[in-house]
This record gives structure tokens, sequence and C-alpha cells, in this order.
């Protein structure tokens, strides 16, 4: 059984690995205080551009997404975000655990836009009752976005105009940062996301590191105190050092974009592949994850050999899937997973 | 000016305050365990025709949602509602401060219905990854609904089966449940609520009480130590009996229904007058709220002497605007109203 | 049976019952929006001389507690008081169902001091793991205490300049604030509490109205969107005219220190007997509350005829109780309780 | 500079780190359904000598606490634990966070009692307002506590008979767990902390593994949906199986008790040393952490070479410090500073 199914079914980059195995029986303070912890902040700062951007490591996204929503809101504001987002949906309600609501906007492509955000804000505002609903404080966009569609630079410097002339927030989930950064058409960079968004995150957890998260904040407003709720949430590492070796494995040498570039090409060889043989997809796609729609049948002869994840039912014979591509997979199980495809389609 | 735009414009019924000035000086225990609310409880569950429900009186509406679906939930479970639920649009996210998500179904006309909830619950227990998402635990109605539609007897028994057969709580908000009991074609009475439903509240505030609802509770999950909720989320009056008196009016003589009749019956003389002129409705309606959808020219030269509240913008040129009746409305602003109608539609 | 266990027993007083009765047919906005709340307010910023203060009007002392810590507080942070505050050992965890942590600080009378509040801050801030406890923020006192001890003046400027130096707020709870304004003794003004609180309350409930507190904000950096906060806790009445009624009704001619100065003024007089006939205290008071020690036999006798509250066990044969008096004492029943006092005492 | 000063500077134990390493390609299912967390969680079923316990993995002791107190309470319920216990001190209000309240009881060695227990559910239950209270249900230690103590299984099971008398929770927080089994005189074995608790952890981080709890929950009310509650506090890591992979490597051949055995060992010969030189105690103990009393100038000359942690003043002229061992202290090291305590005491 070869494995599609996410970017996370393995340990870690073996560059990552070797540093924690050098670096073991080193002692170090604790809780992040430590200098590796201070050295990957520091290439995190300079990969950003900014010298003023406070970093913290936490161990996964769902923790981040919390933390950082908890740390921006006082009690009766909330996170806007598309119905489809990862904190409205895959976090078991870990943002309304924290006493917020995340407001839903409808979305197809896993997006939502500058002028949604408007409209939603300006109805808040315009009801004569305003202070009996939830204000909009946040808005939470994930890039690429749970369905592996990414953001233009124009749009995403369109959310932030919004985001500045009505006050609120704008944070960048980037559990997959890395895959959209790299993919081919992206035209947005660590620079602008860093100049756009309030606070956002890196993730390592799905782009080859064992798990962990960059949380990268430049507005002070949310960074004040942000140690504090990471240990009240349970964010704060006794060995913290395990996340600063690893972001700074990522970040000394590019290996962080090499990682998601490599992703990204097998994926694209999908692709070209899927397009060969006349696959639709759910929604297109640049980045390590792709959202085919196949046949029923086609999809139960391919199981047999090749792992990957269900989507959702398209029609009463096909269904949309999801195959994923990272630093772990290898040239010779996507050259496998073509020619399969190929057979199947009796190409 | 004539007021329509709400049910609470005014104080309490007479009979109500008659109670309070000739008890004002009666001493009695505090929070709640005094006699009247001892008879108002005995009171409420005859008219529920059952011995075993436990009833407490908490100070409005908000208070009594958030109070039920806190001592009803753990941690990550959610309340299933209607996007237009109180609970999810007019409460400032009360639910989510208590760390619950509202897990909101579309709806046209206010209601929900069972084959939604089965739907929504299957989903959850079909996916593979169940335990990221909020575990429904709980449906919230309303009724008459926010926009005052009605149950009938056969959808509440629908909706009460999914929720037994899915081990789900059914709640029922009955902020203007009166209005709703005493409607022309309703079939549900209280009996069948107390029957159908988990918890349910009957509505004081908007039926004749200064302030007050009556939280009745059937599932004893449920109400286990119930007052230390109600305390601890600020709901416990000192003056306790305030409740207890105002419900003991309300139910010793039918004055509940009294009250619902007499608002019902004008609103469907107003409704009677809409018809003859043609108005078309936002929602069909049989309680003490009617929401015409009326020409913005018409609406203009009505609101110089009348006042309602605007719902929502249906066209270019049209607005689908809210009237209520409640016990204090006359007959004598209903006739001006009709009379104005009937003169603005050049009738 | 004669009661001196509380001073929430009645309803309440009758000038307040007759401006509800004389506006009961008037027709308001809701929500604490109607002219009366207007009114009420401006009353109470003229007692307390400043123009600038927000006062905002909730149903009860356990909701205004609970409110105004989440609105004050970051989620990291806690709300110092003594062990026996009102919002550490009789509201259930009120602040804790909010997410904050009440530091306890030991105290005997009820009081805290300026002392205590800058030892435990700077405790915190020595500490080499400060992220790793609960960030003080907010001071809690209640004036006069649970033991219905009184702040002097000089005790209050100690803390609130405390407070300003450490960057925490001052809050204080007046549940029975009128009593202590007007204790024989008291050197504190209302103006004095608006200049060196942050926040405080005006209680009613048990100063002669039928319920309500009146929340008065001078920091605008806790009144920010206030009115959400109380939404959202239920702590917003629909007919939100009642609060501002009763307070209007408080403030226009006095009626507020009239009252108080006659439960004081019993209360004295329930003090000289106790004097009298050699009595103990658990805590010297001046306001309507008192606490004698008395022995076993003396109480079973005395309790024949008159209701007081059991404070603590002493010793193996004496008890500490309380007693209170309220508007609605007569001088009558504390004739009879001062005889009994005396008899049972065989002078 | 030796380091002394805790039990998390380095990495982690060899075994572990090659078995990570081992297993690095391997491609497993996540969030910790994989074999690895299987495996782990039956060999710690085997240790604690029951098939019906249920295992978790979490990622960070304050992470365990707060997961496992909010799966066990209702919201209006409360943890008992010592004034010094971690979650009422170390944890920024965790437990607080999830709503409920920690209730300290006092403590000098870090250990509370059954009597103390039973005095504060007794004395709840006995107040004729006990709604307004917070209802203790959850009993919360530490073995080892904070202060390295250690419970007597008589201790602990008096605090278990008193628990289950008065339907609470007993929670044993076992960071240290390790520590504590292998000391000399400890009469404790799993076996007795799966049948005498509700639920337990088992510490990973602080013995030798890079991170990780794992709690063992015999009362199937807690364990209920309790990877629910993983997800929702951010607890739930991708690549669970990193951490079934250390308990793995833990637990298959002793490597836990061994790596106790040795620290506690070399704390042995720490305290001997001690007590050669004559040094008081803060509190006696057996584990890898030793609290000597020691004066200001000999911590000064100590503190050139050796790392130490403060933890209180004494008198004008002593301190108590804390001394840790771990699995990576060395003989040498402790050869180093048995010498050094000699040299300074001037033997």
């Amino acid at each position: 059984m070869i494995y599609f199914h996410n970017d996370y079914s393995e340990g870690c980059h073996e560059r990552i690995l070797k540093k924690l195995t050098q670096t073991n029986l080193e002692q170090t303070p604790g809780y992040g205080t430590d200098n590796y912890c201070a050295e990957a902040a520091m290439l995190i700062r300079k990969a950003c551009g900014r010298e003023d951007l406070a970093v913290h490591f936490l161990v996964g996204g769902t923790q981040a997404n919390l933390t950082v929503i908890d740390a921006a809101l006082r009690p009766h504001q909330g996170a806007i975000g598309a119905v489809s987002a990862h904190i409205n949906a895959h976090e078991t309600g870990a943002v309304e655990a924290t006493g917020h609501k995340v407001i839903g906007l409808p979305s197809l492509d896993g997006k939502i836009t500058a002028e949604q955000v408007r409209r939603t804000v300006e109805a808040h505002w315009a009801s004569d009752s305003f202070e009996h609903t939830v204000q909009p404080k946040l808005v939470y966009i994930s890039n690429p976005t749970e369905l592996g569609t990414l953001y233009s630079l124009a749009e995403l410097e369109a959310l932030s105009a919004v985001c500045r002339e009505k006050r609120l927030y704008l944070f960048l989930d980037g559990a997959r940062l890395g895959y959209g950064l790299a993919a081919k058409g992206n035209d947005v960079t660590l620079h602008d996301i860093a100049r756009l968004c309030d606070v956002f995150y890196i993730g390592g957890t799905k782009v080859g590191a064992l798990f962990g998260e960059a949380v990268v904040i430049s507005n002070p407003a949310i960074g004040e105190d942000f140690r504090y709720l990471v240990k009240q949430h349970g964010g704060m590492l006794a060995k913290g050092r395990l996340l600063g070796l690893q972001f700074q494995a990522l970040f000394e040498d590019g290996l962080y974009f090499e990682i998601a570039a490599h992703a990204d090409e097998l994926a694209d060889q999908i692709r070209s592949t899927l397009d060969e043989i006349g696959a639709p997809y759910l929604v297109p796609g640049v980045t390590n994850q792709i959202f085919p729609i196949l046949p029923d049948n086609f999809l139960e002869e391919l199981g047999k050999n090749f792992m990957f994840t269900e989507q959702e039912r398209v029609d009463a014979h096909h269904r949309a899937v999801r195959f994923c591509t990272s630093w772990a997979t290898t040239q010779e199980n996507v050259d496998a997973l073509c020619a399969e495809f190929r057979r199947l389609a009796g190409n």
C-alpha cells in the first residue's frame, strides 16, 4: 500500500532528526527560553524581513488557532471565517471553548473575500441592536486553504485593507504555508504576509517537522503577555528547545522552502497526469493537495494499492478524493500512482 | 405615536401589579425558596399535567437559554438550531461564552425539521474524524419562532422522536409560548410540550409579566444541581418571590392564556385588514407577530403615526416590517392601524 | 416571628412601588435605552460629582460582579480579593466560570490592605516563572464588606494608589453601599469612590429596590462595549426601564440615603443594647449588619420569636449570629428585639 | 557549569531517541490511532494490572490536568487541591480558564489528607446556601508532590475511600510518578494507583521522554468522549505516534523504572552528603528532588559551578533551594557536587 492520504504520515525530515540527535544531551533552560528558540525566531524574523516580529513556538495547529484568537479578542467579539475554515469545522469547537463565536461565511473554494468581510462588518454596525450580536473583530483565513487554494497578493491586500479600515485583526493560518509559498503562480511572500497580517503562523507539522507551528505576531496588541496564554492553554513545552531546534533546521538554509518545492513539484506531476486522463477537480489547485473527481469503480481499483482521503460524493457515480504529497513522498511512488491513473483510465 | 413595534413596551398586566403591591410588605425567604415560587411551580406542573417536572424561575430569556444549555452539555457538545435562532443571532454569543458551539441549520421560516436534525447527527457520526467536530447533543427550537411561525404537533413529535432515537435533548424556547398556544389552528398543548421536550420555558416577559421566564425540566439529567447553575450565571434573584408572584398571577386563573388570546385576536384583525388590502407576508403567521411586505412610500406615511420594526428589505421598493400586539394593545389602536392601512391602500 | 435575618425579605420601598405603578402603562423603548434609565444615570453621575461616568443597570450583584470582571480582564489575568469576598465564597464560582481566577488574600474583618495588594503583585513579578501564574490585574473589595466593616478614606486612598502604581483596576462592590455611606464615623463619599475606583456599583436590591444594581464606570478601558457583555451574560432586561425607574426613585430626592440612615440608626440601637448587656462582637460594626457573639441557650430562647442568621460557632457554648436592619425594619420590632435581649440577659 | 536545577534540561533517553530514529520513515495513521499508541497503551494497562483502563497520550502536564478536570466536572463543580498544587500555583489558571474553581487546602508538605477532604465536602453540604458555593467534585493530588513528598499507601487508600464515600473523583498527577514508585520506602504501586484513583497520569516529560504524559482512566464517567476534549484543547498531535513510540520505549522493558531508580539513587547520595554536613531540609524527601536549607554564602560559592533552583528564603541568612537528578544525571557530576558540599562545609 502506497500512502498519499496526508502530509503527516512519517516522522520528520532527516536534517531535523539529525539536529535533534546531535543536541540531545545538551542542557538548556526550559519553556522556550533557550538559545535554539531565540535563534529560530531570529531566522524567521529575517525570512519575514522585519526585526520587530514576536515569534512563539506552539505544539500544534488547533492550539495555535485557539491561543491566538483567545489572545486577540474580548469576550463579546468573534472571528470571521469560511464555513469550511479549520476553526469552524475541524477543531471540535476549540474557539468556542474559549468563549468566542466563529462567524461562518459561505465559500466554495475555501477562501473568503474582502467584500464579504466588509458586508459582514457593516451589517453588524448597521443593526439597531448590534449589541445583541457578536462583534466581528478578527478575520481568520488559511493559506493554502483547507481545499488547497491560494490567496493572490491582490486578494490578501484587499482583505488587509478592509480589516484595517474596520479595525479588525487579520490572522493567517499557515499550517501548510510552505506549500503555498513554493507553488507555481503564487505571488505572495513571507514579507507580504508579515506586512499584511496582524498575526500568522508557519506550520511545521505538515512541512517536515515532527510537530510545531511558529506563531508570528506583528501587532503588539495581540502579542502582549502572549506567553501567559500559551502556558494557560497547555501549549508551553518544558523542553521548548525541541521546537526551536526544528525551526532552526527548517530556516537556517532554506530547508522549509526546499521541502515545499519538492512536494509541490510531485503534486504538479500528479495534476498533469490527471489532466491527461481528463479528470475534473473539485477545486483547481497548485499546492501539495489535489482534489480530483473520479468514478467510483476507478477509485475502487485504485484503492487496492494506494491510500487517499475521501472528500465528498459529487454524484451517484463520482466522488471527490484527496491526494497529498509531502517532503517524504518519493518520485518512485508518484510514478507508480501516475501509471495506475493511466492504466485505469485505459490510456 | 401608537406603538406596535414589540410586546414589551409597557410594564405588566394589572393583576400582576396588584399582586406585587398587595404582598409588598410580606417577609419571605430569599432566592426562590419562598411559598409563592412553590405555589407558582405547582400551578405550572398542573397546567402541564405532570407532577414530576422541575420548575425554576429565571429573570430573562437569554439567561434561561444559556443556563439550560450550559447545564445540559459537556464541553465538546453543541446545540443545533436554525441559523435565525435567537441563541445564534440575538444573544451576543451567550451560548459560545459558556463554551459551546451553536450548529446553525438553514431555515426560511424559523423552523427546523426532524429530517434536518437526523441528517446533521448522522453526518457527524459517519465522519471518520468525528472527534474533530463538535458533537451535536441538544436541539434548540423556539415556538413560536422568531418569525412568529408555529410547530405543528406532528412536527414536534417528529423532532422529539429523532432526538430520543439519537440521544439528543430537545429544548423549546417559549419566550412567546402563550401566543402560540392561543393561536388559531395551533394543535400543540402544554401537556404535549412537557411530554415531548426535555426542557422548555414559559416566557413571562413578553406575555404580561414585568420580567421572568419559567424553566420547566422534565429530564432529570438536565435538572440535576440546576440551582447552582442559575446562581453561577447571575440569574438567582435575592427577592425570588417577585418571579413566583408573577407566575402565580399568570397561572392561577388562566390569565396567561387570556392575555395571549387577546393579543392573537387583535393580530388576526390586523392580518384580515392586510389580506383585504392584498399585502403579502414574509412568512404567514397566526400569533401576535405579523410580518407584511409593504411599499416604501406606504411605510413612510404609516410611520408618521405608528411605530413598527424594520425586518428586512425585500426588493428595491418593498420592505418586510413587523407589527406586534400584546396584553396591552387596545382595540382602539388596532382600529386606528387598520383604518390607516385601508386609507393608505386607497381602499 | 419577627425577621432580622436579612435586608431583602420584603418587596420595595413604597416610593419605588408608586413610581412603578404610575408608569406601568407608559410605552418605552427596551433594553435600557429609555428615558428613565437616562435620567437615573444622570442623577447618579450628579451624586458622584462627575459628568464622565458610564452608568449601567444590572439585575443583581453576582451578575454585576461577573460582568464587570469579565469586561476588565484578559484571559490570563485574575482578581485579588479577600478569601471571604463574595466573589470567592458566595457566587458559585461565577468569576471562574468566565475563566478568571480569584486570588484570595487572608482577612479577619473582610477587608484587604494596600500592603497586601502590593506584596501580592510584587511577588508575582519577582517570580522567574511569572508567566506560569495568573497575573493579578484587578482588586475587588466590597464596602461595606460581607462582615459589615467599612474602609476608611485613608485605606481606600492607599488601595487606589497601589492599584494605579501597579496598573491594576480597583473595583468596589457596593451591594450595601448606602448603609456604609450613612454609617456613623464613615468618612468616604460617593465622590471619593468615583475618584478612587475604576468601577463600582451602587446596590439597590438590599437598599430598598425590588432588584437592581447600578454599575458606575470611571475607567473607559472597562466601559468599552460594556453593553455587549451585559447582554451576553443575560443581564440585559427587555423592560430595562424597571431598573431606571427604581434608581430614579432612589436618587431623585435622597431616598437612597434616607433608607440607609433609617436602617443604620435602628442597627445602632441594637448595638447599644448589645453593648449594654455586654455581648462581644465577631467584628465591630457601624452599618446595618450586626454580628454579636451570644450563648447557645440565649440564642435558643431568642429564636422562638426572632429570626436571625447563623454566622459561625465561636466556642463550645457560643455562636456568632447576624442581625440585619433595612428600610422595612420598624422601630416597634427593634424595641421588641432590644427588650428581649435585656430580658434574656437578666437585666 | 553543572546543572542540577531540573529534570528536563536534556532531550530524551537514548533508547527513546533510537526508536524515534528507526521508525522515522514509517507511515502511520494520525492523531493517536496508530499501532505504536495501541501497543504503548497495552503495555501500560499491563503495568497497572488491568485490562479495562483507557489510556490517552497528551503532550504535557498542564494540558493533561486541564483536559482531565474539564472532562470530569460539570460547570458548577470544582477541584480540591493543596494551595501549593501545580494546578493552583503554576499553570496560569488553566483550570479556571475551563470555568472551574480550584479549592485550595493548606498544606506544609504538598500533601492533603482524607480528613481535610472530608471536612471540606461536609462543610459544603452543611451550608444552608450550598448552591451559592462551588460544589467540590474532584480531588487533585500529585505524587510525588511539588515538594517531592510521597503519599503512603495508607494515605492514598484513605483519600480514595473518602472520595468514594462522598462521590468525588480522585485524580493523581504523576508528572514525576516514576521517581516516586522507585523511591526507597515507597509502598505504592501502579496497581494501587489504578485501583484507588479514577484517573491519573504517568509523566514522560520529566522521566526521560522528549515530552508526553500518559493519562490513564479507570472511571468510565470521565473517559466518555475523552478524545473530543483532547482535540478541543489542542492536545491531539497529528503525528500521535511520537507519543506512542516514547511510551512503548519506556514500558516495553522496564526503562521507565530503570530511569527513575537511577535518578533516585543519585539523589540519595546527595541526601547522604547533605546529612553528613548537617544541612536541614525544607521537607524531607526520598525522590529525585532535594530541598536543603543552606547558608547564603555557602550557596553563593556553590552557584559558581553548579546550577540549582531557588525555592524560598527561610531566614535572614538561609535559603531553601532545590536540586534535581534525572535519567541524564551522571555519577561524575554527583560526585563533584558532593565534594563541593563537603569542601564548603569545611569537612
